[in-house]
Parts: structure tokens; sequence; C-alpha cells
């Protein structure tokens, strides 16, 4: 798929944030947790698993038609559920709960590769959409 | 004050996250944001301005007395409302809302150099007390 | 189903509330909005929406089991979609997300009669469960 | 004060809010809770914390110069910090805290009539702004 090539942001890059695929309305993350990224109790931080849930339902909204043009998250909301470990891949799938002209609400789940619950997040996005 | 120099996490390093001064229930956190922080329209990832906004949150609770010696974070809230600047400093100003026994209520405040707001937090922590 | 006819709470009564059915984690409420619960706008006030999430969402994770005896919300997050009408029938499915021994998270969808989303919500509530 | 005598919306009446005080970006509004809002513990309905919060953030950003001719929530979050009595006397504080041109940030705290803590709440506003 070629959204799978395409560029990634310096943050992306940074973070590690893998895009493993997009639907209409969702888009898939994932995502290699490093030393780098341990808190104080030895787990990944949870600002790291809030950047991937923003990511990944940022990303989500951008498969949308009309197309959005620019975005900006103005709210994000998590839940955490059970900690990550570091090393652990972790998969976050963002998909699109509703998409107005000017704003657009997305949703979140976060999970380990055992497949167990990480956390849970929702977000709101101003957008700017194409015209049709 | 002894807190300044205590050890870092590895998250907090890598980062970038300094702690400049703690109160009752209070902390400070700056961080300088880098290239490697740049989301795809040029500005710092949501993602790190919720790390450190739950970092400073984090941190804030640390000071309460009974002790503190195990929080996790499981409930955060942000709003964005200013997007930062790659290479701006930031200050998040985290503060104890309510102190209980097993929870604890967290607010944050982060702030641009020129004193913009750039986002508001809250977050929920469990937490273990230490006895009296 | 002898949940149907269970005791409701004052608040349920006078909100109107009426449970429709529940399953395992899960628990569907309807509610017909009156003319009381205007907003200046002449539609359903938020806080009525709210309502509705919260006790959808604190009824289900009442099936759980081992059984909840004490639960208490301490944390309620609210995405406002589309305006609801007056007269207008809403229908609030809520469902537990993770249930732990201490913390129990939800999340609720709200919708119209004519199936348009009106809201989401997440809830995360404190419990105590019974002994197994 | 003018504000205090200005008409009141259905749900306002209904739910006993009343206009205390206004300033510029905040708005004060009491409510004494009856038995008509007891939930299953015999506290207050959560929803209707949210429900004062929600209108207290609301009519404080009725204050803003150049004036807000629309508004409508799209995003609350609350933290519940104490039960409610019912009988109890409420008083919620809104005030903005950042205000956009096509978004208001507001937050809020609930007190009783002892000072403690009841829930503090955030939300977000989408509105229409006057010419200047």
């Amino acid at each position: 798929m070629s959204n799978v090539a395409e560029a990634r942001s310096p943050a992306w890059s940074w973070l590690g944030f893998r895009l493993v695929e997009t639907g209409d309305g969702t888009a898939v993350v994932d995502m290699t947790t490093t030393e780098n990224m341990a808190n104080h109790s030895g787990f990944v931080h949870g600002g790291i698993i809030s950047a991937l849930a923003d990511s990944a339902m940022g990303r989500s909204l951008r498969t949308l038609k009309p197309g959005v043009s620019r975005a900006m998250s103005f709210d994000l909301k998590l839940s955490f559920i059970s900690a990550a470990k570091i090393g652990e891949e972790l998969r976050a799938a963002g998909k699109v709960v509703h998409a107005g002209r000017r704003t657009v609400v997305t949703e979140c789940r976060i999970e380990g590769k055992d497949g167990r619950l990480i956390a849970t997040a929702s977000g709101t996005f101003a957008v700017t959409r194409e015209k049709e």
C-alpha cells in the first residue's frame, strides 16, 4: 500500500512510529518501545503512549473524503489500562467516529503484542477540508 | 534544592525534561523542544506536550505528605490551545488538586517562554501512600 | 429479564431513564427528552446527555462477575457530536472496556432514534468487588 | 447586576441553577440539590454535577468581548472528587481559559457549602463571535 511508504514526520521517525495500514477513516500504527522511553517505574512513559494515540488518530482522519488539508488536535483524552513494558511492541488502531466540516472526532485503542489492552483514547481535531 | 539534583528517569533525560522547582503539591518542569519533535505541520507533536504534562503532574504528587511510594496515571486529559514552535522552551506547572488515600487528582498548565498558554491538562493517578 | 424490572434510583425516575437490556459488561438505557431539558438554544442540555452516559456506563459494570458492590465514577469524558432535539428519544449503550479489581473503565455511545451519533463518552469508576 | 435577573433556560429552571455573579470571562452558578437527584448510593447523580459544570462554563463565555452569539460545547471532562449530599448547596465557578475566534476553552470548580472540592471540569466550546 502506498501509504506505508509515505514520508514520515520527524516525530514519527524519532519515536519509531510505523504506519501499518489505513482504511476508510482508520489507521493502524505500530511502535517498538525502547529503553529511552522508561519512566521511574521502568515502564513506558505515559506520554509516549499519548503520542502514539495522537498519531494514530491524526493519521486516521487523513483518509477521509473530501480530504483534510489541515488538522490540529485540540483535545486528547486517555485512559491508561495496563503498563507497557520496555521493548514491547505496541499497536494503535485509530478511527474516525464523526467527520464534520470543521471538527473530526476520533477514537483509539492501543494494544500490546499479546493482545492485552494498554490504553484507550479519544481526540477532537480542528480541520480544514478540501472542496469536493 | 535537593530535588533539582535528583536522578531523572530515562524518559526525562531523552525528552530533555528539567525539574525547575517543587513546592507543597506543585512541580515546575521545563523542556527545550527539538527538531526531532516536529509533526507534519512543523510544530511540536502533541504527544510530546502530553508527556511533559504527565511528567509535571506526576512529579507534583511526589511532594505530598504522607509520601507517595507508587503512582500510576490512569487518566490524562489535554486541551491544546496554541501550537508550540520547534526550539521553543516550554514550562509545565503541575499541581495537586485533590490528594486522596488511593487516588490523586492533578492539573497542569503549559506555557511558552513568551507566556502564552500552550495547553492545559488534568490527570488522575492511582497511588500507594506511605504510612504516616 | 429481571434487570429490567429492578428498582430505579430517584435520579433515573426523575430523568426518565429506562433500562432496556443488559449483557456481559453491557447495558442499554433509553430516555425520552422533555421540554424541561432545553438549553438556551432549544436543544437538550449537555448535562442531561452526560447524566445518561454516566448512568449507562455505571449500569454496565453492575453486570460484571465477580459482582460490584460499590461503584463511584471519578472521571467522565464526553464528546458531543450532534445536538439532540427536545422530544427525541435517546439510546445510550454502555460497555465495560476494562474490569480491574479496584477500577473499571467504560465507554458509551449515545444515538438518536434515527441512528445518528449524538455523543460518545468514557468513564472510570472506583469499585469494590465481591469475593469470588 | 442585570445578569442575575436574565431569563433562564428551561433546563436551568428545572435543575434549579441560579446565576450568582459574572465577571470578565467568569460566572458563578449555585444550585440546591434535591431528592430527585439521588443516585443508587443516595448521593447526587454525577450527571447533575456535569450539568452544573457545563452550565457555569457555558455561562462564563457569554461574558466575552467581542460577544459570543452561539456556543455549543463539544467536549466535557470531569473529575469527581467527593460525593455531594442530597440537600447540599453546590457552587460552580466557571472561567474562560482561552478565547479563540472559533473555540473557547473553559474550566470549572464545583464546591460544597463547606468549601470542600466536589469536582473539577474542563470544556471546549465551538463558538460564533460577534464582529467587533
